[in-house]
């Protein structure tokens, strides 16, 4: 094996054999991976299923509390953990820049190996492309999962009523800001990392002890702000959040003074937003509280009939503004 | 809608927002994907299912005969049949460069709608990330795809077996010549055109007339010479082809000669190569050249349990070689 990944690799001749089976599959085999037919051969459950994809092209590929490949397996997992599915089989596509490091690649496999095992979900299918020298920036990689839905469980964004409470399950923006200070430069005090981290464990003790619960979302791009906006403007409700009660570091919140961010609009990729009805809420919290993932949950607001489709934020002096989605992003490529 | 594509349109937030309901809902809109959730609920059979994924670079993304939509939809449509499966659910992520003409943009996703109506597959999830100038070369596509395979059926690379014959549904070489062309500025007489096209059909009716069949693959990346080589090694058996049975365009021919390209290894995107027992293959190659898909079949050659791993071609005058995998490809990004 070459020290750089060079366009053969990606040809669909020897080279890409050799990759495939000294790279990919010793980390990655399973039964089903392993015939590498056109396509996988799975067994399926009968009932409601989840399917998802998300294509990830954060820069940098290695950032404090992960890398892409993690990224990657723990992004499609929380997706499909969203919607209260269990997730079972991941696909994994690698688009790879010519002269990229084969350490590097080795590398990413591990982690996302290392991902798979610890959530249970096997990667089934695979492609890897290589392009030209400058047609892409080092490593994109693309996951899309499936996973059956538990019996009962309907969650979506266009469910959330009048009374219901928002809980946000712990601390904003600590992925975006770890990922903007590797890639910038800064230097901080404090050890900020990621909170790169698979939810589907949380939400599983969570719809065990409340299947009432109405949505799940995680606030990854554009954050709580644009998530609490999206759900509102699905379920035709408006959605009301006290902002002393999100949380948010110092080590966050400085950062954004410095800069000019709102934490609201910052990217997770181990957090998630949970409506629920009111009488569900304080159940729900202590669910979560007694969870790894969810240790800093908080109920954040409730939902109100008043501005359809709006996000209001009650600010600490008593006063409130409204939280609209932003044009644009703070930064590109956080995820 | 600005003429084209920001970074913003990446960022999760507003114009994230615009895209999918400006673009992608109106061509792409069905129940499955309308509540834009984290992931797409859907309703699964139980039984053997297929999973697969590809990411498509082709350069130039518009073709004679196609586009990176229509290759990417046609491409796991023909993935899944390959297995047997009835292709059922897609997922479309795409990797944008800052920059791209949102008009080139509607063309590809109007293209994606075609060849999902045409096929009855339907998009049910998706994704957009958009880099920096630059980061990407214009854009790249990836897609995945679930079917259920049909009762009975047990295709794999793994099966062939002695005697065996060895079926093409007809020309090499069409598309990689016909991207070739379009990239590098060749002029040739005659319209040489992408065989990119759906092969679900086909295979459909030929595995209702021999649902015998060993093996299917698409001869894509690497083409039919390198797919041999795969089920030969798979199979742990030799397989023989004839030269003069397997048909290639006398432009295509031309164009290998000039520039010192072997037809056997040129990708393609609409054929298939089949496997059967040898009491099959007339009735097959009947089924196949009456569907217009695999109207030039050929019975190209047989199994044999003479050098297990090898793949020999029977030249014309009397001769025969070692038809081997290449170290890389002839051209690179063709898919």
């Amino acid at each position: 094996m070459p020290e750089k990944i060079l366009l053969a690799h990606g040809s669909g001749g020897r080279l890409t054999h050799d990759l495939v089976r000294e790279i990919f599959l010793p980390h990655l085999s399973n039964p089903f991976l392993e015939p590498l037919d056109d396509s996988a051969r799975l067994m399926s459950q009968g009932g409601p299923m989840a399917f998802t994809t998300d294509s990830y092209v954060v820069n940098p590929i290695f950032f404090p509390g992960g890398d892409i490949g993690k990224l990657a397996v723990y992004g499609t997992i929380n997706d499909l953990s969203m919607v209260g599915a269990i997730p079972s089989y991941l696909s994994l596509s690698l688009i790879i820049e010519e002269g990229f490091p084969v350490e590097d690649l080795k590398r990413i496999v591990s982690s996302i190996r290392e991902a798979s095992e610890q959530t249970g979900i096997r990667v089934v299918t695979g492609d890897t492309k290589v392009v030209e020298r400058g047609a892409a920036d080092q490593l994109f990689v693309n996951t899309a999962g499936i996973g059956w839905i538990r019996e009962g469980i309907h969650l979506s964004g266009l469910n959330a009523k009048r009374g219901d409470r928002v809980l946000l399950s712990g601390f904003v923006g600590d992925h975006e800001v770890a990922v903007l200070s590797q890639r910038e430069g800064f230097e901080f005090e404090g050890d900020l990392v990621s909170d790169c981290a698979p939810l589907n464990d949380l939400v599983g003790k969570m719809l065990q002890a409340c299947p009432s619960i109405r949505c799940l979302r995680d606030p990854t791009r554009g954050g709580l702000a644009t998530t609490l906006n999206e759900i509102a403007f699905k379920s035709h409700a408006g959605i009301i959040v006290e902002e002393e009660r999100i949380p948010v570091r110092e080590s966050v919140r400085g950062i954004c003074e410095l800069l000019g961010l709102d934490p609201l609009y910052l990217a997770n990729e181990g957090k998630l937003v949970a409506i629920c009805p009111p009488a569900e809420a304080d159940r729900l919290l202590e669910v979560m509280k007694n969870h790894s993932q969810g240790r800093d949950a908080e109920i954040i607001g409730w939902v109100t009939e008043e501005n359809p489709g709006r996000v209001s934020l009650h600010t600490g002096i008593g006063g409130h503004r409204i939280l609209d989605m932003l044009t644009g992003a703070q930064y590109p490529r956080i995820c």
